[in-house]
């Protein structure tokens, strides 16, 4: 009976803390698509009063005790059970927000926002000398949060393990040196060969009919509206703001379609993932994805694997015509097909295609371990930053602009636990599509004629239903029967670049 | 110094119950614009927290202690000091929030919620009976509601004054008593004359273009659209999401013109209101418009003495014709006007021309006061609102649906205390106008010129950036140099009506 009624009691406490993160991602998505200007300043503080309601009701030493008294019943359900997991992953949660002070946390924050402000303004004037010291203490901060979370081989694991439960630095490590063995190569082969012509993608695309094809490919695919929607914003994200209402955004260029058709993709594929979670999670810290790199994994399943791949296109590639006649015109399936893979050593992440994508993680991984375990001074960022694209890539950043200051990440957080995760999410998605395939039978054809069924049910019963109830790598191991590998992503790559370069 | 230290503790904590009001308001806007239907159930509960944790927090015995500490400086400061108002207004707000159990608080949301829903059904089905017993426990939730406000002379004036603050029955009564003295006739005289043709209202409106020309009118009022915004929704309604972030909802009909037009001019009106409070009482209970009947008197001013007057009408019906030049061939500025204006006795009181629409607040007013005195049995409600009706207007409902059952507020709230402000913003709204008039000089001349600024500037100062320092009464007062009277109603109604109809 004490049992029952502490389950009660904790699940009582939790969906009040799901509540306010759900609260406050109404306020982000908000924040993100139709807030007026002038509302910006008191959003800030709404959210940040939200936050802390919810840290502080994370935090009661009352969820500490209830999972004491849980524990022993929930273990004995079996390890596999949702009581199980559910005391595993909550306590998960709660030990890692009550190992970091208050004190902390709150400074943590107001060094985040005002890194985060100066980078807005530095970046476009090309001023790494003004955040040079401010990204220094956030080194100094970074260790000092990976401090408070012991029994890690390497500081950096904690940062790593925080982001990725169960990955190491070691782990990481032998996985990117090998996938870079096997990259640079065909990187090599790809740019001794004629470059494609994706000319086709830039033209006359009006807005409403990009939107309406996107919204068409992603109800195919399984996104439900019903319990969703689309919006526009800045920078495209998938957010849920609570059960049965996971949403999208996108962004259009009218001169180019790639932009909002891949992005819708990408986005439908991670709000997919969480529209797949079993219901019975609701409430509890299971109802969510995994980690990033899952929720990555999914999201590049959806827009690469799928996405991009000819077997799609086949089927769509029709529809689309007839959505945009005039600036498709003389454009076949097979211009389309290889303009959409063109393969391209840019200075941008964000718009770098399947096969030097990595390459920008990898260099961000490096860099960001260097400068963590204090063999990087953050003085020599920049130059280090410009020596290893140059080398990697082949290609020179003009300025910092598009080095050491292009992304967000290093002056709106921590540095350390975030880029692994975009790769680890395109190595699983490769894995996980071709469990697929082996179980499903011909997926080829069945995406060729536009059914996604197959494929959507496959995932949603080994991945999606699971929520946090698994760690990635003991996701990668249920789902696919073989560890984390780089063997179906390298093969995925090789056969599909191969073709398409004539290697 | 302890002073000082106790006014930004009680700002502190009050500024965390505001941002907690918003959060609440940007998940209602958020509920009646954009919402899956998945996301419905969620949403509720997400809600329900928010909400209790602001009561919480306006209940915490501390914030009577601090009201304590501060009151003998504040009221040092005069009675016009921002300090005064602060201890005033916070003072009310926290004695009746405490003075209600909160067993009653979690009693009467149960029942309400239960109403509603079953309202939600019953009405289409004209199903009275089955309300019946749920009114009869509204009933008698409401008298004890306002039980626990003691010191008032009649039980509804406790009701009463939680909506308008300083109203008594004794004075809504005498109030309307004049008003219906005055109404009667001048409807009789009307009904005796030919009715006013508004057949131009019909036609083909596409929603664009009344989009287009609404945003376009009340931009030109003042309302501030980088503070704000116009979304789409079922019931149209004004809301603040912060300070800098004041929406308005609207609604539209593609064979109707009325609908979109005149809701967003009533909607801009509350919301220019909460626009122009005064910045500095951001984050205390004083920056609100001050109660539901000054509201309306901003909404109803905005929307009627405005937006349904002559002169308003010389400047934009030209315009207005271009953008509708197929619906309102033929219709010249006269007719056009005549037929915003008709007047015609109707069932419905929201679909009700300016002359009638009081007579169904009064009939509310006086059927809810009945049930509450004991004078009518819920049980007989029904024939009650029939023969009232029938004498007053001279229309029968064919059943309840049109009757008991047509509005939402007994069955979702409490009866007593709603209605009565509807008509209370009528009569201000007259009186304020007339009152701007005196002091602009031609007002007539500036608002057919399409120039708003000297009329908002005049509500700005007199009305809008007090918040709710004031109460009605006070802020009549203070603005018009005179207590609250019907007379510059019944004198706009008598004029324009009588040169509309030839009386």
């Amino acid at each position: 009976m004490t049992v029952e009624t502490d389950l009660a009691e904790l699940k009582h406490r939790f969906q009040a803390i799901e509540d306010l993160h759900c609260a406050e991602s109404v306020l982000t998505w908000d924040q993100a698509t139709y807030i007026p200007s002038g509302g910006v300043e008191a959003r800030a503080r709404q959210l940040a009063l939200l936050s802390s309601l919810a840290h502080e009701r994370l935090t009661d030493p009352a969820i500490g005790r209830l999972l004491d008294s849980i524990t022993p019943w929930a273990e004995a359900q079996g390890v596999d059970s949702d009581a199980a997991a559910l005391v595993r992953v909550a306590r998960r949660d709660y030990d890692r927000a009550t190992r970091v002070p208050q004190a902390f946390v709150h400074r943590l924050a107001e060094h985040t926002a005002t890194t985060y402000h100066a980078w807005e303004r530095a970046r476009p004037a090309n001023d790494f000398a003004t955040l040079r010291p401010l990204l220094e203490t956030t080194v100094e901060l970074s260790r000092e949060l990976a401090s408070f979370h012991p029994g890690y081989a390497h500081p950096y694991d904690a940062l790593i393990d925080l982001a990725e439960d169960g990955m190491t630095v070691q782990a990481v490590r032998a996985l990117f040196g090998d996938l870079r063995a096997g990259l640079l190569p065909l990187i090599e082969k790809i740019r001794a060969r004629p470059a494609l012509d994706d000319r086709c993608l830039t033209g006359d695309f009006p807005e409403p009919a990009q939107r309406a094809f996107g919204e068409a490919v992603v109800r195919a695919f399984g996104y439900d509206f019903a319990r969703g929607r689309q919006d526009k914003t800045a920078h495209p994200f998938m957010i849920k703001l609570g059960r049965g209402d996971v949403r999208i955004t996108t962004r259009y260029r009218s001169d180019h379609l790639s932009d909002g058709l891949f992005s819708t993709l990408h986005e439908a594929g991670h709000a997919m993932y969480e529209q797949g979670i079993d219901d019975a999670l609701d409430g509890t810290p299971l109802f969510h994805g995994t980690t990033a790199g899952v929720h990555e994994s999914q999201s590049r399943l959806w827009e690469n694997l799928v996405g991009r791949s000819r077997p799609f296109w086949e089927h769509w590639y029709g529809r689309l015509k007839k959505a945009f006649p005039d600036a498709l015109n003389g454009a076949d399936l097979d211009t389309f097909y290889r303009a959409i893979n063109r393969v391209a050593p840019s200075l941008i992440r964000t718009d770098a295609d399947e096969v030097t994508y990595n390459l920008h993680v990898m260099l961000r991984f490096d860099l960001e371990l260097a400068m963590l375990e204090g063999t990087l001074e953050v003085a020599d960022l920049p130059d280090a930053w410009r020596a290893r694209i140059r080398s990697d890539l082949g290609v020179t950043p003009a300025d910092d602009r598009d080095g050491a200051l292009q992304d967000v990440h290093w002056y709106g957080g921590i540095v350390g636990g975030a880029f692994q995760s975009y790769t680890l999410g395109n190595v699983m998605s490769a894995q996980f599509f071709a469990a697929a395939r082996r179980d499903l039978g011909d997926l080829d054809a069945q995406i060729g004629a536009g059914e996604f069924g197959p494929l959507h049910g496959w995932l949603k019963t080994r991945l999606y239903r699971h929520g946090r109830k698994f760690t990635p790598p003991e996701l990668v191991e249920r789902a696919t029967g073989a560890p984390l590998s780089i063997a179906p992503y390298l093969a995925y790559l090789n056969t599909k670049y191969g073709a398409l370069y004539g290697l």
